[in-house]
């Protein structure tokens, strides 16, 4: 197993819960990117604090305001962070922004499916679509011919909710918006896999685990996972993937989820 | 294998393709349906006039204006066929009305994504919904316990295309938009069997097989079944199946497609 050593990388929904998480484990690092892009909707908001802190003590972090569901913003977001880098390129974006609405099938509405389509699958293809020139630059700039993350990789953070195959019975919520755009977001992580391949992207979805964050402590059950351990299993996960796991969909220790 | 012997079935998107195939077989069965509501977006204009056709010829057939994309049409829509079947239920729901975007991953727009998903995966669910009442008053209404199509069913038309395991490598399209919408449907299936298995609604996701349809027809060769073949196949496979195939992803000839 290699070590993670990315020089740049954008991390979405950074301002809390496992976004958070992976910024602080970037700049804890050995050796920490030169760069850490963090993005979030109100970079200054009261619910971005904590990012704001870490911003003054370390000038490698940079935050980056940034709504998933507008192209636009997506758009110029990709433009500053190009900036930053100048010729060099991306080596890893993690699409971590992600939303949940906690209804029964029954009760679910138009207006949920589709925001919460928009923001946990369109966003990550959006973001793909807008940071591919990034990552292509980080690929074509990295020695040796395999895929890696230390390359240039899209990480899309998904949820064993998304997985059809584990779908034998209902937990406490029914959660079906989320489930069906994870689901998705799965499909496009195979899709990017597919179509990223030849640029030299790597390209996965990861299940985090069950998280003590606000989204995964929504239920009245306290979820096994802390953050710290979710993000420090995936970033072991990452420093060990190459092209024979592209397009697959792992869990936080590595595990291939079913579909 | 039992016969299907449905009372009352509704097709969305019946005016053209497999909607108006399967149309057309239920029309010939040798015990044909009592009711059978044929819906689709303009029942008064060109695209419907071989509906309209078979209408005034077939008292039991009945034309519904339905729009998938729109909640409120999708209500009207149930309360008319409510109104028709009195106080018997709605056996079998056939969500066919779908939608596909011919383009490549990185062509692929914020609204590409959501159209798509509103009329292939957000409409099922709230075709489902809406329609819940009508098919619980089918099962109550039914002897016997288990589960099956001549009792009360949700089939949602898929495509092996929202098979993530099966995207091994891209066709001649990439359909990327269309994938996660048909991957979310999958999901939606399973969710529908877990919360509707008890009361006694069936529910499945099809693969009609690549059908020489306008949407199966985009690309530059000929699909090699024909829209009888596929329907044939499809009213077999729903003659047959039970609570064992609840949840179950399956093509035009009964082979369970992996997630």
């Amino acid at each position: 197993m290699g070590e993670l050593c990315v020089r740049s990388v954008v991390v979405t929904g950074a301002n809390r819960g496992l976004g958070l998480g992976f910024v602080q484990h970037f700049l804890r690092m050995p050796k920490p990117p030169q760069w850490i892009f963090a993005t979030c909707r109100d970079p200054k908001g009261q619910g971005a604090q904590e990012l704001q802190n870490l911003a003054s003590k370390h000038p490698s972090l940079v935050i980056i305001s940034l709504e998933v569901a507008d192209p636009a913003s997506i758009k110029a977001a990709a433009a500053k962070v190009g900036a930053h880098l100048g010729d060099s390129g991306l080596n890893l974006l993690i699409n971590n922004a992600g939303m949940v609405k906690s209804k029964k099938l029954d009760a679910e509405t138009l207006e949920d499916m589709t925001e919460t389509y928009t923001t946990n699958t369109a966003g990550p293809l959006l973001m793909g679509q807008a940071f591919l020139p990034l990552l292509k630059k980080a690929a074509q700039g990295s020695p040796g011919s395999g895929l890696s993350c230390s390359k240039a990789a899209i990480i899309n953070i998904s949820s064993i909710g998304g997985s059809i195959a584990s779908a034998f019975g209902w937990d406490m919520m029914q959660l079906v918006s989320y489930r069906c755009s994870k689901a998705a977001l799965n499909m496009l992580s195979k899709c990017q896999s597919l179509a990223y391949k030849e640029h030299g992207i790597l390209c996965v979805a990861l299940h985090p685990g069950w998280v003590q964050t606000d989204m995964g402590g929504a239920g009245s059950f306290k979820p096994p996972l802390t953050v710290d351990d979710s993000v420090q299993g995936m970033l072991k996960v990452l420093s060990s993937i190459s092209e024979k796991e592209t397009g697959t969909f792992l869990d936080w220790e590595g595990k291939v989820i079913p579909w």
